[in-house]
């Protein structure tokens, strides 16, 4: 499905159209925003040869992953980008696609996302009764994908903190299991933020860029920071979360160390004066010992030198 | 065994011939595509010189298993690729070496394929009635060389994700060593895959590079973009597959833990009992306690005593 | 709450005066000091508008929480900064955070720190007769911000060393736990003093930075040196306390594979020895070899042959 | 011991003589070929000062073992490298120090190597009739160097194959001690490689460098990659490695959770049965359970039961 | 104390003086040295007042421990180096600083090393009749430094070697700590010597860098080799010792498995038997089996299978 919105300068209002209505060339004030979410690929691809674009950027742009870029032919630029649609890093279902093709005057998108609250954020608005700077619109969506990590990054913290406290001290499967999957679900987006945030980085040093046809190199530069803040905290947060199984690992061992000393000292001691009663328990007819009036006596207090004697022993290897 | 395919402009007609056949000046509408898969080391040197081609560039496109590379003497380009061939990445028999010699009128190609799906594809379509673009058939084997990893990439990310619940629910050895065969795997392709990506990016940069005559920087950033995707995907999910080691070890260590709590827990308290037991099972004659009315019963409250304090103890220690 | 000190040329006296009193033109010699540490967002801007900065800016500077950074603006710059607030490493409740917006003749400042001294440290000073030279200002604060980290970094540094000891003599998990807190400490440190390094460091390579204005490039490399040094040492001892997890790990690893040789040697040696002397308490009727007179002794002889051959079995394997 | 090839353009032949003997001006054609392997550091000194080599190629050359390095002073270029002199990666005696000082006409060698058969490999051929070409030397050497790591390279891929199946799963002592020798070996060819890559990568991006006298572009190029491709692999070959250690240490973690399964299931159903048994086994005179006619069975049935109470307790948390 | 040294033209000789006596404008031949080892900092500053040194060098030169680092104003050069002061790096006490400040004519020095032959070293040598050329005694303090860490390190190649043959072996935890130490240690020299390194990287590639002043380039290159050398000596060595940690880790890890098999094994099936002979030792009165004729032999043959089949068990599991 095609939808066009088209704001005719000579009433000064937007107008869904259809794409046959649309004129043939454009009057210097006419806006075209056409959203194409629930398009087939042959709507796009009608769509897009008909502002006859250039087929490199119609492949990226229809395609259904493609990781961000930033591409430009003629007078139209291709910004593909990705925003973070679910709700917090626990469960990543997958990311909001957003797909711009856009000159002065035309803003083609497709935005696949599942979360309804984004989507809606992430649409022009075209309640304006003047014609919309198509920039304006770009830069907004910009803005909101970036906020999209970063709200969710910034809720990351706290939940951090909390699980840095828990696992060092009550550490269980569980929370190893949600560690993990924060940790491939932060993987995930920094690869994405770093492609964003390569987009804005060359904008800036590169002379022919085409995002500065549209963009002041202030506002460049505002958005390179923006992505590369979030992907210094999400570097920061993965490295926090490395050093949380690491440590975890550590005292783990330590436990295990601990409990392995208790349970070979009271093995060691205990095991060989087991052995010891077990023998003088067997009833072979002649046992010389068993008659002896001291027996008992005397193997009670061979028993206590023994084991008196492998405390010494584990005193001396300093094992307490 | 040397195949040549010879595009005839008079007859405007692809034509099997023999070397000796070959015109020895090619007219300008003329096309040859020889194909060395199956040709001995002899038979290629025999064609290569008979197109007085650079020893340097020989040298390499003879060589077995020569790694990714570019390089350009007077008007033919040496190309060297390698394309994934095996089904998945469980089982890694072999690359698909891609060797390419090429002019604007002339290609020579030596592919060594174990898959002869990939071998079809990598093959040059001769069908057409016109002679063929060189340049458009080289591209078409950079695609394909590109796809047969993106394939297999796309399927391993699902593959991957059974693997990471499996490895923190159930893992066991054989799921460890079929990670271990991944990352070696992955490995090996991302080395690959950064020569190849590496080509390309010398390509954009170098203002005299050999692929400049053929095509155009839009096109080659599109190769380098292809391979820079490809290269850090294998990077994510190698990555994500050594985050999935480590946390499988932090589990594991914590397994032990548990288990190592409870056997410490029940053995120090068991064991001394058992060899207090044992004691008062010694057939010595005189042994007072056993005599005693209530000697059992002390017998017992004291263990029970002593059992009881081992348990406060490990609830002091913080042990649950 | 706008706090404003008025630098009065004429009576050449620092004046406590409110917005309105503030003179539309500043006469040559005049000096505006405005603390807006406990002003109202609203305040805030203000403030801000009435020295018509750019929105950029403001933006940035009325954030709570802006990670360091360098903007300027015709005649203001803006200078994000963050000092280390909390005692030591081991408790990091927050930063405190420095934001500046400064000319030639006007600074406005918002310092946002719990810790009362470093607060009074990072305050100007106005008890002067002389107008203050502002740069020499913001010199004093950045001073200020690179010393609150190497004080602490100082200390820690005997602090890592007693640690070090006392992990690899008795490492316990509280001490673990402790290393974990400054682990996570240092990286987010580390991270703000990339920040703050690469500001000087840009203003070093860069020849049209704002900070040119106001400072000497030996001075803009003296603080990029103090702010390279505390990022090298941050980094040292993040390093150094992750060699101490991993060397804790290996010595842990060590003494459980120790015990566990204690273990297994007594428990591989009694348990069976155990068992034997078991079978001969046993009360069946019928046991032949309890009958015979001798059989104590060859059983006692067997088990002693049994538990040397136990630990002839040992030495042979090598366990001790 | 000197040993002196010099080739007499007038009878074209290579003549061996002595320093003495060398004239002291040598004609355009004139080559020598002077053989340091067997010199005293005096003998060195007095050949270089013959021919007024500067004094810090000097003390470079004569040095024992210098890493790799290239450094030109007036006509005089030297050039040293390490070649791999043992037969394979597990046993590291020391590499083959190849120092040379060449110019067009003389070439001053000392190869100090312990494998007779590399050491032929890298000394000159002089049965020519004509004069050699001292850069074509010079490149035989750099070539052979090259192909002394990579024969033993090639080897070691299947060498680490067996290696890989045989740590998954029958890992032993001697097997981790050996990958702890490939790695340290593979750690310091690799900084050799590191050294020589560096060389002939700057000889490709400097315009003065030495190697430009006597090498064309595209040889440079040719050493350049070889060493580079050399320098990837042991990267590649180290890694694979590491990641079969970490691959080894968690299917070590996982098989003693497995066995501290069975271990603490067994421990801890049964240690508190023997107790029990234990207890009945006691010889107190008053004990009345003893005396009960059900005694036994009723004794049996509990055991029973504490037995699958146990059972069930292990399936209830999941061990098995 | 202030140590100044003087040497006169006129007579051609060193004379000790004091800093009222050094003339007030120096002639063309005349050089000066002083000796601030023992001064105090009011007593450093008076000095370098008397120089008229610019404030930055001497805030740098009179702190305790600066890190290396390279700066001139006017005609004065600051070097500030670090040697190795300590015997080996199983103690690593304190860093020989090295503090200079130098001219054509002038060399203002403090040097703080608790070893007294390496401060030996590192002292100008005045002994000369003619006037000193202050470049080679900064010259000579360099490579002297350099020299300070390269004894070190050789020696250190050899006890690592033998580390690393005990370590796999019979490693302990005293080995482990003194790698531990190691390690520590390797890291802060590292530190050192990477500033050491970049300070004369940076004079190679910059063409106004004070040190062209003084030295050649070949001499510059030549100093920046030694210390790169030094840092990629210490790198190599740092990394080996953590390979080896690692190693351990995974030896200890592996011994700790079969420990586990063996204990898991003899635990597994000696555990249940002992308690069913402990049932056939209690004293109930009532025990059918112990009455049957056949019950020790059947009891003993029931045991026997239960030993088989758990053998068999561990068998089909792989567990030998």
């Amino acid at each position: 499905m095609i939808l066009i919105n088209f704001f005719e300068p000579e009433t000064s209002s937007w107008q869904p159209i259809s794409l046959a209505q649309l004129p043939s060339v454009l009057s210097a004030d006419a806006r075209v925003w056409i959203n194409l979410n629930d398009a087939s690929i042959d709507e796009q691809q009608q769509v897009l040869q008909r502002f006859a674009i250039a087929p490199t950027l119609v492949e990226d742009f229809i395609r259904e992953r493609h990781p961000p870029k930033l591409e430009a032919q003629d007078n139209f630029t291709l910004l593909v980008m990705r925003g973070y649609a679910d709700i917090d890093f626990s469960e990543y279902i997958s990311s909001a696609q957003v797909n711009l093709i856009y000159s002065k005057q035309v803003l083609v998108s497709r935005i696949d996302c599942h979360n309804p609250q984004l989507l809606a954020q992430l649409t022009p608005n075209i309640d304006s009764k003047h014609g919309a700077i198509i920039s304006d619109w770009v830069k907004q969506i910009i803005i909101t994908v970036s906020a999209s990590y970063l709200e969710k990054l910034i809720n990351f913290e706290d939940e951090q903190s909390e699980l840095e406290d828990a696992m060092l001290h009550r550490g269980n499967d569980e929370q190893m299991a949600l560690i993990m999957r924060y940790r491939s679900v932060l993987r995930k987006i920094n690869r994405n933020l770093t492609y964003q945030k390569d987009i804005f980085a060359d904008a800036i040093y590169e002379e022919q860029n085409p995002l500065l046809r549209n963009f002041t190199e202030t506002e460049l530069r505002d958005f390179y920071e923006k992505f590369e803040r979030l992907h210094s905290m999400t570097d920061l947060y993965y490295d926090q979360l490395s050093d949380l199984v690491q440590g975890y690992l550590s005292t783990t061992s330590h436990q295990i160390n601990e409990r392995m000393k208790v349970l070979t000292m009271v093995s060691t001691i205990f095991i060989p004066l087991t052995f010891i009663v077990g023998i003088y328990g067997m009833n072979f007819i002649n046992m010389p010992e068993l008659q002896m009036n001291n027996g008992y006596f005397i193997t009670l207090a061979a028993m206590a030198a023994g084991g008196v004697a492998g405390l010494i022993w584990f005193k001396i290897r300093g094992w307490w």
